[in-house]
């Protein structure tokens, strides 16, 4: 192989991919745009939000790109850039596991009122759940058990989150934009999701955005929610119409945990914080103490693959909405 | 069998109860307590917290008493009023998915920082967690993906708080009083647990309360910990000496996440309540919209096998201290 030039987001992935081989060179995006690596010698980049849109626009620019390595699990924000002769890696097998863990927690904390527990710790007051007058009787409190899970999106957090669900006992009717048969589980396509939508407790999403589920989650969607039940969202905050989800909460039908929103960051002055039936955690269930150098070791994993010629993990390239023109 | 008398705690358990067979009377603990049911009538009862000691008490004076159905998974506070003669059921059918699910949610709340979240939203800041300056930066983030969790009781909450654990990929090495195998799990002795402290990233206990596991968490187990673990109780309060408790967090070497303390209720001048690194919730764990129906079927169901002489379930007469003088 040609040597050329690797581009990563920090100083942790450089020193992750070590000293580079002959004729090879390990660099910062920042060089990039300081004019010190030439677009020509470019072969790998990693990338994530840093460095907004213009960075991802750079991409284009760069002609003998040959693979693009996602820190996240998501990939719309990058989808559009990267070039059609280049392969797309996301870091699934790095983020999956936290995100569906987060995503668990939301769910949990919601249903037994964890965020009033918080409050009520605040006040140094010890809430007597057996006293129906109580702020938080044990008639508010729910729980995973025997509860119908409707979990939209099936891939690798999906499937993180179906097993956590189901081992707290709930029952998971996952759902996917196309139906399959995955070992024991039954996926049915989102068409199907209207008549189910009425049986849920919890509708969990871990929806990647894209064409076909931007605002999936509209006013219809939200008004064929039981009362009471659940909506939580891991995924993407664009498949959600948020104005439709803040009208529906405010009639206090519906309730929603939520680590993805539209916009993000969400401003102060946003109604979603003060909702009294939503938890809010600022886009942070893909992230860990051990994150940041787990990306790094996965990029110098990945780098050191393509140099030699072995299998890269993680191909996400079919699954870019572009693939239909897509030329590999 | 001769007919008698059942006594019940509240009105949901006496319709579950249905209309009594001839001779037999069902009664709520309040006509005992009236005089207007004869004690040598009572076979059967159903009891819990609620009538305090005085209560419990009162079962030492019923001569033909043959089942006591406690309305919990713990039983240290009936154990020793329990006449000889009768055999002792717990709820742990009812209760113990409810109360893996809440120590659960206790662990993943304390290690994702989830109070800071809410306290967050509570102000509508949209924390960055890509800022290491933040309140809450990515690496104040833990996980149970890769943790290791020591978990002290493996009797039925001890084992679906186990199962849930290792769906989230944590390493989880059971402890109980007496070593065993069960199913895939070598289930460690007490004894052994000093060398595993140092090791945990998690202490999750859900031990009984008895005389061997009284005040069992006390200054030197709590020394052993590694800095940053957390501590997490869903079993009895006074398994830890609390005042050991609370000098170790003092010094921010450990985290605690509590659903029982000693004592309970918690005073509202109790310093645990503002501890930055504890969290508290006031004994809940088994609590749901649906326990107390849940609990009446329960008590319904044992008292028709008992009175149609068919095996009842949860049967934990053998584990009371005083089983060694017992004559059953």
């Amino acid at each position: 192989m040609r040597p050329g030039a690797v581009l990563v987001t920090d100083e942790l992935q450089l020193r992750a991919l070590g000293t580079p081989p002959a004729g090879w060179r390990h660099a910062l995006w920042d060089e990039l745009e300081a004019g010190a690596v030439p677009e020509a010698d470019v072969r790998f980049v990693a990338i994530d939000r840093r460095g907004g849109p213009a960075r991802r626009r750079r991409m284009r620019e760069l002609p003998h790109l040959e693979r693009v390595q996602v820190l996240s699990v998501g990939y719309d924000y990058v989808a559009e850039y990267v070039p059609s002769g280049a392969r797309l890696h996301n870091a699934a097998s790095v983020i999956a596991e936290t995100t569906a863990e987060q995503g668990l927690l939301g769910i949990l904390a919601a249903l037994r009122r964890l965020p009033d527990y918080v409050r009520a710790q605040d006040r140094c007051d010890w809430v007597d759940v057996d006293d129906p007058t109580s702020t938080i009787p044990a008639s508010a409190l729910e729980s995973l058990v025997g509860a119908t899970v409707l979990q939209l999106g099936h891939g690798v957090v999906g499937k993180a989150l179906a097993r956590r669900l189901e081992v707290c006992g709930a029952e998971v009717v996952p759902f996917a934009r196309t139906a399959r048969l995955e070992a024991r589980r039954r996926v049915r396509p989102m068409e199907e999701l209207d008549d189910w939508l009425p049986r849920a407790d919890v509708v969990s999403s871990a929806l990647p955005l894209g064409p076909q589920t931007r605002r999936i989650v509209d006013a219809a969607f939200l008004a064929r929610m039981r009362a009471g039940a659940l909506f939580s969202n891991v995924g993407r905050g664009a498949t959600v119409d948020t104005a439709a989800l803040i009208a529906e909460l405010a009639t206090g039908r519906i309730r929603a945990s939520l680590d993805v929103v539209d916009p993000e960051p969400l401003p102060a002055d946003h109604p979603l914080w003060r909702m009294p039936n939503v938890l809010l955690t600022p886009h942070m269930a893909g992230d860990a103490r051990t994150t940041a150098r787990d990306l790094a070791a996965l990029v110098a994993a990945q780098v050191e693959a393509y140099r030699t010629g072995h299998p890269l993990i993680d191909d996400v390239t079919d699954h870019l909405p572009r693939h239909a023109e897509h030329v590999s």
